[in-house]
């Protein structure tokens, strides 16, 4: 995406941000199906050393540039969590799927000022798929402008969540209800489904037990692409959200899904 | 895949259906994230002009060169089905990943000679990925030869299934107590699924409510690629199982999966 339309440093940032992700794609598929050893993080959650190898490049490329940023990253934690302008990074979103040879896992990245996402990338290094997102810039799909789906009523939408796994009890039948209210759900996906719902193919994802690296990219590009992207209240998600996140191809179906899961 | 160890009429029929099939591709690809009307077929499932068009193609094409051969096909149905040599077609697997944009559906063309699938294609129109497998010839993924895992045991296994929806809450059931006994499920990815086991990425697939042209053309793939697919009772899966399918990488965990089936 060109970067014309943005303040001068956040468009260095953000071109120095799309050439570090697409070096960082050879990174990843270095490893990809090439049984690469399945570690067990605390939370029981897999980790190859395709994830930390990414996560190290992009770090080391950010902080060799930036030095007095901060990082929020999956695999290396948090760093300068106090400065104002803070990188988001998932090495590789869809961890269960790289391991199952299964091609849809990306790379997130966003930039955060103040504590706002000011940029998102969503990169499937597999099939050379590029989704970007910036404040007032609108949202890129390859390089072109794309839009969610803004006439889509609930009754007719296609549902996305990754896994039925990644809910409480509680939260299936939440999601359970959603079904019910749907033309169509599925599962799988990862930010893959996100980036669908960006380019006008999906109207729904709900999904929980997210992390803020899981979804604060998304936010740039769902925004930018004229979709709506909060927690299961209603709240625009930041680094303290509570990791239950719905994002929406228009207002209509955002408030829709959000009433039937005040219900519930 | 060369087809130089096949009989010589067999070896035609399949050197005909690889370049016949990569000219389907672009009947697919047309339609694909272009929003076709999407209609509803009598089981409910959906249907779009891409499944239709790639199917007519596929049968043209065939019945051409072949007037006297069989037909069953996804859309269109049976023909000749006393006919020596049947071509089973699926023109679009994963109708509904097609339909919201997810690249993973695949076309399925398998020969049946007497009933019995002697060669099957796995083609992925949007990655350009295909798995051949032809009897006595091994099984090939983009014109490499590949093996499934062979000393992958039960409790190491990724375990896959394209959504819990395809289920009766029997079944679910079933499907569970796998769950428990591998390492890792998942859900997503039709066709591809099998394509991953096949690959070597996936050491378990199981399903239920699958017609024969959803399965005819993996048997070769994943015969010849050193696995084992059969239906729940471990029978080999011909035009008229009853559509639950097991696909494993290796006999141990095939037959350590069916034990779990049998006592559910």
């Amino acid at each position: 995406m060109k970067s014309s339309g943005l303040e001068p440093q956040i468009a260095e940032m953000f071109d120095f941000a799309q050439t570090t992700v697409t070096q960082a794609r050879e990174v990843a598929l270095k490893w990809f199906r090439q049984a690469p050893e399945i570690m067990t993080k605390d939370d029981e959650s897999p980790v190859t050393i395709a994830d930390r190898s990414v996560e190290q490049f992009l770090r080391d490329a950010i902080l060799q540039r930036y030095p007095d940023h901060g990082m929020l990253g999956e695999e290396f934690g948090l760093s300068h969590l106090d400065a104002q302008y803070i990188w988001s990074i998932d090495p590789i979103d869809g961890t269960r799927s790289f391991i199952s040879g299964n091609p849809l896992w990306g790379c997130l990245v966003a930039l955060l000022r103040d504590g706002v996402p000011v940029f998102g990338i969503i990169d499937i290094p597999f099939t050379g798929e590029r989704w970007v997102g910036a404040h007032g810039q609108g949202c890129q799909y390859g390089g072109v402008a794309c839009r969610t789906r803004q006439s889509t009523r609930l009754e007719d939408a296609i549902l996305y969540a990754t896994s039925p796994d990644i809910f409480t009890q509680q939260e299936q039948g939440v999601f359970d209800a959603l079904t019910q209210a749907v033309y169509l759900r599925r599962f799988g996906g990862d930010c893959y489904s996100y980036a669908l719902l960006a380019l006008g193919q999906v109207d729904l994802v709900v999904e929980a037990g997210l992390q803020p690296y899981d979804y604060l990219a998304l936010r740039p590009v769902i925004e930018e692409a004229g979709g709506v992207i909060t927690d299961w209240t209603g709240q625009p998600v930041t680094m303290h959200s509570d990791g239950r996140v719905i994002a929406a191809a228009n207002l209509a179906i955002h408030r829709a899904a959000l009433e039937i899961i005040a219900t519930k």
